[in-house]
């Protein structure tokens, strides 16, 4: 047994059963060692940023961590991006990264690099392998971070020698950790500040606390309470549709969100961070409650949630309470005519299957998506969290491998979808089942917003040029049909839904370019 | 007069006039100072791997920094890549990353990064802004950094505040810092090195001394000395083709490099570093040269690599020898038949259009094309010196935007195509003057050699599926149509040279799908 065999054997041992790869020449023991031990389904990504963007999607669907595989710094680099995303969702990776041996980094071989360095802005745990006798230990302590609540990312960086050298053993990770509880205290305070006050205090969801149980017990305490309960901007896997409680959403735009809060006296923080200004702008507040609001944190994101929104109902008397705010099954009707973005939402309130994962990284286009979808069936709805685009095409990746009986929806924009483009090969290669809607509005409509936002004016020849994408325009047909992956092109709602459909009765990948 | 616009008043000031670029919010107020303020060509990429990987290429033909425009720690990490190649090229960038409003920086919004972190081990210099009256002094001092011998990664990491907050001046730059001489003492030990051994001595060559002169007096020295005179296995511009001194080039292989190296005793390296393998492996040796060569340092990369050979030549009396090894015209005859790499290099030898810009990335495809290019008119030949993929396309949009005037060739695998495909969309807007030829193997036809060289033997399903990219196989035309750019397929070698043809003869870009 080698170094790579040893590693492999520990991860499929610990149920990682997925490795989402682009290898090159410092990895090819580890490839081999794939070869020979069972267990390990591999996915290839034509770039990293499909790899790493790919892991996030597929821990937040099965609860685990899968490994990724990457050549070197640069590997890890192309990777960063989406790694940042995972790590903002407390999405736990193992990220596996081949180095140079041991040996050979004194001479600076040209993809020599400080990976370590590269590694550490987007990991919560760096190692680099010593030995091939202790590459399974150290891989075993890895697994155990990335499954440390609530996720995370751990970096193994394995030198060739230590993959190609020999090992003995095949180290057992820690289990799963549980999640700490959170004190009697912290519920008499969140269950204090929540009663009483009506809808001027709010109840701000995050991480598993807008799912299964949590999110059923927020309702019964808005029930109870009158509270307003809400969710982040963005959540990492929020469950929505007929049948569950249905959550505000804090707004993007400050001006709105200040509105939002501005009657809140008391905003409890469940898994969730007291709400701040995806950007900063001059003379606007970067912390969106009042500063009279007074801010009462009664579970961490790494805390046992659930249970403390137990505590919380239990204390109020409210875990028998109906919840409030349980959505209707109600589909708007199929709407006809010109492609509007409140007609596409329409359209996917109409259309949306159940049990359906919708990955949503259509920036400015998707918006107005949530309330039309509020009352179509039950649906998990993924969102980019760490800010950074590229996120959508591998997460969506990620998210079919992780749950093959379930439909996903990618809803993209265009700017967006360029960044990783390659990742349609990859859904065609594995038959992935899902659907992909690009708004192609030609432009990074949020920037020229933004422009406008903060005075600035009308966009220059420049600023115009750097903030719109046409000329040329991109040919999204094409670009699918390059990768293999059979694309249809909408320019009205009549359109739409029939590609709509189209793609929903595909058991594969299917493109649709929305002309806005 | 804001942070940004004394930002963009210095970079003009001091000849930085090429921006690449894909900027977001935390960058607005730069892109806004750039429709003010005269002399800055903007060009966006649709992904940052092609914002860095341009400004790699623009500084090997224009010979001055231009800068970048990025987004925060995850922008920059998508340019981390095509970094790394620069910094290994030695290429001289002026990378400008915004950032939160340093106010804003605690309240750990989803953009938030260690941007620093994520700098460091891919530049040379980092640096963030304090305050918006120092922006200009830090840029000067950015693209000092960026002009010293032989070009360097400097990185400002610009807050946001300081970009909108108030500035009064606009600082200059260090001039252009002439390389420092070598010593009179590494002169004559050289050239005794050099001198007498006829082949058993050897003259590395790297950086600038590959190039005009300094390539001259190489071949004088040998002429005079029967010296080996060569390049190492990749140059970041190789000045090649008839009327100039031609190089041997140090074997990718490590046993046919050290076969090349096996009688050498004496080895000088101006501009060069002892020659290393690209990657380890089991049982085979790191250095090259054989352990009784006898190893000299005449000029350090940032020394005066062709004064340093002008003084050899002087010392061995070769100032007026004829070079050695200077190339004649030689057309191989236009070749036909079904495509083979050895017909694809005797193609491009006999229709190479002189004074182009060769780009190549070709990896496995392209190891033979040298030798049969080497009696074309005169060209440039850049590769990658890093060994990150995805370094051709946006290298050849840089390159190609430093010489509006110039034809560019891109040899290209298909595989590191796939990682910066969004260049495409770049060359078809600013309609740079690119031959692209994508050689179209299906695989990773270099891991598959590495799998069986280090005695792994057949690849089973995993390797074979991780190692391969055909099932679904990349439709090139189609990828080329997507971003608006013409293609054609070539499947015999008579297409090619239509196809070749037909790309050398349009003003734009034109991308040929080369089935191998």
């Amino acid at each position: 047994m080698n170094g790579a065999e040893s590693l492999v054997h520990t991860l499929v041992n610990e149920g990682v059963s997925v490795c989402f790869t682009n290898p090159g020449t410092s990895e090819i023991h580890f490839v081999s060692a794939l070869d020979r031990i069972p267990g390990m389904r591999c996915v290839l990504g034509l770039f990293e940023g499909v790899v790493t963007g790919a892991a996030d999607g597929y821990y937040r669907i099965a609860g685990k961590p899968a490994c990724t595989l990457l050549h070197l710094g640069p590997g890890l680099g192309n990777g960063l991006a989406n790694l940042h995303n995972a790590k903002k969702a407390n999405s736990g990776i193992v990220n596996i990264v081949g180095d140079h041996a041991t040996y050979h980094i004194k001479y600076d071989a040209p993809l020599t690099a400080d990976i370590e360095g590269v590694a550490r802005p987007m990991s919560h745990w760096v190692r680099k392998a010593r030995t091939s006798m202790s590459v399974s230990a150290d891989a075993a302590e890895a697994i155990g971070v990335a499954r440390e609540p609530p996720g995370k990312i751990a970096t193994l960086i394995l030198p060739a020698d230590t993959a190609w050298g020999g090992a003995e053993q095949v180290v057992c990770a820690p289990a799963f950790a549980r999640r700490p509880p959170v004190s009697a205290h912290a519920v008499t305070v969140a269950a204090k500040a929540l009663s009483g006050g009506g809808p001027s205090a709010c109840l701000l969801l995050g991480d598993v606390g807008v799912r299964g149980r949590a999110l059923e017990l927020a309702g019964r305490i808005a029930a109870k309470t009158g509270c307003v309960i809400s969710s982040e901007f963005n959540s990492s896997r929020l469950e929505r549709g007929a049948g569950r409680v249905q959550l505000m959403r804090v707004p993007y735009v400050v001006e709105h969100a200040t509105t939002t809060f501005e009657k809140t006296t008391q905003l409890v923080l469940a898994g969730a961070k007291s709400p701040v200004a995806f950007f900063a702008y001059p003379n606007k507040p970067s912390q969106l409650a009042p500063s009279s609001c007074h801010v009462t944190q009664l579970a961490a994101i790494e805390q046992d949630i659930e249970a403390a929104l137990e505590a919380v109902a239990s204390e109020l008397g409210a875990l028998n309470t109906p919840p409030a705010g349980v959505a209707e099954l109600s589909r708007p009707a199929l709407p006809g005519g010109p492609i509007t973005l409140e007609g596409v939402g329409a359209l996917l309130g109409t259309l949306l299957p159940e049990n359906a994962i919708v990955v949503d990284e259509s920036i400015s286009s998707g918006r107005g998506f949530g309330s039309s979808t509020a009352g179509a069936p039950p649906h998990d709805w993924l969102s980019v969290m760490g800010g950074s685009i590229g996120f959508g095409l591998p997460c969506a990746t990620g998210a079919a491998v992780a749950a093959p009986d379930r439909k996903v929806i990618l809803l993209e924009g265009d700017g967006s979808a360029m960044y990783t483009v390659q990742a349609l090969w990859t859904m065609v290669r594995d038959q992935l089942d899902v659907t992909i809607l690009v708004f192609a509005n030609r432009r990074y409509q949020i920037l020229l917003g933004e422009l406008a936002d903060v005075g600035l004016g009308e966009p220059g020849k420049n600023a115009y040029d750097v903030l719109t994408i046409g000329r040329p325009d991109l040919d999204w047909v094409s670009i699918a049909k390059g990768q293999g992956m059979e694309a249809g092109r909408a320019t009205t709602l009549e359109e739409l839904a029939k590609e709509f459909k189209r793609g929903i009765a595909s058991s594969g990948p299917y493109l649709i370019e929305v002309v806005t």
